[in-house]
């Protein structure tokens, strides 16, 4: 057992703690005025960071392989949560944001040759973005096999029929591919029922028919959470990903290391919002002193402290299980970070608001919008609830007569 | 001891009960859509709302008094809360909205015939709208002693500088006049130090500067929440409210009935989202069952309800205390609900959201929304901790040695 | 709605204040001293309290009708708070100790002339003990319908065969009268199937088998909580409390007033917890001040405060529907009080031992003690999760389709 | 980084278990019988258990170095877990317990040849068993720095004052010999005014005044907790621990290794705890299904999953720590495990507790008394709320204008 960051991951994590400091907290008060006025485009800003990452070999750091910067999930997860500290831009200029990451994993993987030239390669180069349209808002998005979205063979051509939500990303017109999940199969076992096929942003049939806020927000710096509407979409059936039946198979491909990325994010998140509540409370005087004298805050950055350190340590061992006995052998501790990191973050950054007063929930400081993306996890493919139930049976199970 | 409502308290809820049902909640759906297009004005069916009530007799309940209802504190609790089950509509709809309420109890108690004529009025008829505008940005707003805010005597005229933020409402162009505390002798003892200004909207050297967000809220249907720079603004000395030196002591009136009025809209909002909870659990089902079968679900109504129970009685008992000792006599109870009204609703309603999956944090439901209202409750007029240190102050010195 | 008690409560709550100060904590070193040496019987200076108690008229203040105070719950809930302040003594001394009130009602609403000339006349008299013999081991004890134990009608007497366990008082070899509920009719309707009959410690056939500990304590002063075993015990026909198959019935009448008398004492015991917090706060010195400067001890006070006085409140308002509309009509607040009262107290409880150190885990404070006095009854007749499920459920029915 | 352990630990582990299912657990059940008649000796069973513990060469493990089994922390760390799954008789079985470890680390450390050969020798042989006497009990333990106990040289000999409380394992007759820390020079600065001094159990003067007991427990299996009164008791100079005024070193060196077993023990008991809730739900029904059924106990399982998992990381990353940076560099993270592991694993025996039903407060299960171990580590050496304070305080530090 040894707690130690290899080599690769200590190079790594200097250079980009270093474009950390030099461009990317620079730059966030100019992209929050940009993103004021940008639209659902991200602000223009975040073109000279890409640059500028890209520049410093600080790109596609999330992808293992040949396309990619070819880290393990160990070694990319600490640099994950370094981007966390500053999640709307490091990402996104890092172009290792959600859900481009998942989906160019699955055309890595998945992707014919020629799917991976029209959509993974410009993905690649950050010149486009995409969509992972799975979510619909009739059914529980906990469960992949509950899909109502058609997808029906016509000659060599896909017919897409449905409804999805909260498809992050699809609001911005440079969201130019959507991987879309649907069944192809009713009839088929549970689980072959699925397929993926990609749907071009300008297919006729396809309409975006509004933004979905998340607690007031409408994360257009990121392209927003998009309602779409498929009405007899057509695609060649050449767009189909791997193969018909194959759809709930990548879905599970995708989830794993789209939870843990998330998941060392909000370690990021946490860390930043501690942070802030320290220099908050050194800052701020009530009572003839500093807050930072106060014993209830102290409290909270002691347990603020004492939880990250938690997180840490089990997203890590759960990156490290994923690269040793794959992503099935480390079902339970992805589930255990599903469960564990957005709550206790939400709770970390909720602290931090409150050390903040009136500032802290307005969009004066990053803190409210934290707050709103660590909560809305503890729903984003399926509430804690059906997890911890799931992880549950598979404890109980053990004891079973 | 006693636990029935009085006749009037009856009489009247079912009078409010039966416009809640005929009027209030089927204007929801068209208050929403209407909100996304007004601007900082309230939605125009507004309007009719308020015509309706003043109709039915449901008009200015909250003020006591021969200017208003005259309504006990205690006969008003149960109303308010009733309200608050619609917390953008049905307050305003019967004119009983902060920061109204609060100006429209200053002026009342403590304005000028003239002043009255002026303000008072056209409030009372619901003609214009109003602010109160004490929060600084620099200072911690749990003190009113901080305020840095200056009110100068000049001649016949008092010259105000200072910055104000969160002052809610101020965003709306028909909120006409902000009363504005400020320190007239920094000299004088602590709490005599300040005064109150009546200043109309248009004064020459106020800025309304921008709105605050809530959490990715604008609340723009309430008139947002403002900076306000307040530049050599001038207004003549009549505009003073009760004496020099008198605005702590007003503030402090205006604060105890505004925080009961809070707290039990916060468990109409408390009721709302637990009907909308089991209601969710009903509609929806998982693993072959309503979720209204799940025992986690069943616990979280269970826990929401008995909360419930206990909030109501206390801030009922405070109410009664007003009315018979006093509102200083009342304070620790004052404190108490502060402190324990939006923190529980606030965990009722995040629970309501995790029943309604995606659904929950965005617009389609008003979980969201009411969960920011309740959130940023536990830190107006002063976080939780403030109180809580002082109200544990008293309980310490009974035994001290 | 008035939240003053009346005037017979506050008389009664004057004198019994009086009693506390003047005989009952002045008597607790005694008392704790002479417990460690008085093995399963209650320390002799109890009875000098009881003499004492009764000549000051405070003497089965808990019972109802000509037999006993003729209180209201509501009037007596105040009073079985103060008890509660030293539970050990206050509610023995004074007659209104558990399980002997129970058994008490059960005898004065359902016992025969001869019943209540042999049993319950000597209980009211402070002379003998009882207990109330109903938990099994084998069988969820939340349910009543569950009961394994068998009462057969034999020619003109019952013959009795089961065990129980957790009776409380029935180590005390002065608890000379136990009520037994068992099944008389396995076949009858559910809740017809139980009866309750008389079973006097020396009938044959009856064995106290062990004493069941508490979180290691014995509760020896209280007669402790025995496991007993019935084996052909035969008792006259005339030993049946009320009618065969009533046994349900009575067990549910006993229970209602049963659960408030514990939650008042438990509000009591928090009371106590909460005032020896405060003088522990002022009497330590941590880091060159009393621990009463320390924030975060400040929290846990207000806090405490804050919960007692909701808790209060609704205990309050359960006892006067009690009053007004019955036990029945009463069911969803007594669910609520069973369910938010003892683990509200055990928090508040915890937080003084923190405050105690090493002291308030042992046996020179009292907390410990209460501390699992609370904890147990989250536990005793059914466990919470069981009443918050069927509370839920009453909720949920409400917008069932 | 890599997270499996060495092979030395694996086999230890192996070897371990083995002994657990083959001697332990099934000694169980005749160690509680015996315990309750073996007064403050353990019950005679345990000395067959050491014989065979030493046999399987699973003995002194804890100890590092020549004296011991020369392990890391570790390494020692996983084996710790196990024995904490029966925590009354593996770490006495192997010699591995509380407080004895402690001591026998000070005796390997800092004592003299003629020390150790009087008394390092017998306790690793497992012949005698010895007390650390530390705390006090008007004085906050949480500071060693407080010590009111004079030590005193007077000619050739140390002359001992005071009084000491909560000294584990010295109401055992056959605890033989005690460390002794007090004040030699209370005018030395504030780290060098202690020092350590050793006082066989039957010096002259030392009186075992009385057992602490722990809500309720008397842990007379374990040898108590003692009150110690030390009046003028005289030992020879030679029995100094180190050099005079080193005693507060020694004390730190001792606290590390201490917490860490402690927490590694509670996790073994956390354990077994879940282990038991989850057999416990399988074996009891209610409502026509087993509890594994209850959503509400699914939730407890698997959130006392997650929580084992971080705990267990985070001490085994302290452990790591303290080998290859020392306890110095760990003492943040050593501060955060006791923080974060007695009282996480308090709630999860807690939960355990509540599914057992009234059983599971008994002395029936094993889960009261586990319960109250883990809820007394949170005040053992020093309360939670001062660890708390002292890592924010480092926290802040970094954020220090």
């Amino acid at each position: 057992m040894d707690f130690t960051y290899d080599e690769v991951t200590e190079r790594l994590r200097e250079r980009l703690l270093a474009f950390m400091d030099e461009c990317v907290y620079p730059a966030e008060e100019e992209f929050e005025a940009q993103a004021a006025e940008s639209g659902w485009r991200p602000p223009p800003v975040l073109e000279k960071l890409k640059a500028e990452a890209r520049r410093r070999g600080l790109w596609n750091l999330f992808l293992p392989g040949e396309y990619g910067a070819g880290l393990t999930n160990l070694q990319y997860a600490p640099l994950a949560e370094i981007m966390g500290r500053s999640p709307r831009i490091a990402p996104a200029a890092t172009n290792c944001a959600a859900p481009d990451t998942g989906n160019m994993e699955v055309l890595a993987m998945f992707g014919t040759p020629e799917q991976r030239r029209a959509w993974l390669e410009p993905l690649l180069r950050g010149e486009i973005r995409s969509a992972f349209a799975m979510t619909e808002p009739d059914v529980a998005s906990s469960d992949a096999t509950n899909i109502a979205t058609r997808i029906e063979r016509d000659g060599d051509e896909y017919v897409i029929n449905g409804r999805k939500w909260f498809i992050s990303g699809a609001m911005n017109p440079d969201c130019r591919i959507f991987i879309v999940m649907g069944k192809t199969d009713p009839d088929a076992p549970k689980h072959r029922q699925q397929s993926m096929v990609l749907v071009p942003r300008d297919t006729p049939g396809l309409t975006v028919r509004r933004s979905m806020h998340v607690f007031g927000y409408t994360d257009a710096d990121h392209g927003g959470h998009a309602e779409l509407i498929f009405e007899n979409v057509r695609v060649p059936a050449s767009n189909l990903i791997g193969e018909e039946g194959g759809g709930f198979a990548i879905a599970q491909a995708r989830l794993g290391p789209g939870r843990i990325h998330h998941c060392m994010r909000l370690i990021g998140m946490a860390e930043r919002a501690l942070e802030l509540m320290c220099r908050r409370a050194w800052s701020r005087t009530a009572f003839g002193a500093p807050l930072a004298h106060q014993g209830v805050i102290q409290d909270w950055i002691a347990e603020a402290r004492v939880t990250i350190e938690q997180l840490r340590l089990l997203v890590l061992k759960t990156a490290w299980l994923m690269d040793t006995v794959g992503n099935k052998g480390a079902h339970t501790e992805i589930q255990a970070i599903k469960v564990a990191v957005p709550k206790a973050v939400q709770e970390i950054v909720d602290r931090a608001i409150q050390v903040h007063g009136g500032g802290g929930v307005s969009q004066d400081f990053p803190l409210a919008a934290l707050w709103a993306a660590a909560r809305t996890l503890r729903l984003a493919d399926g509430p804690d609830e059906v997890h911890k139930r799931s992880l549950a049976w598979r404890e109980l199970k053990r004891y079973q007569g």
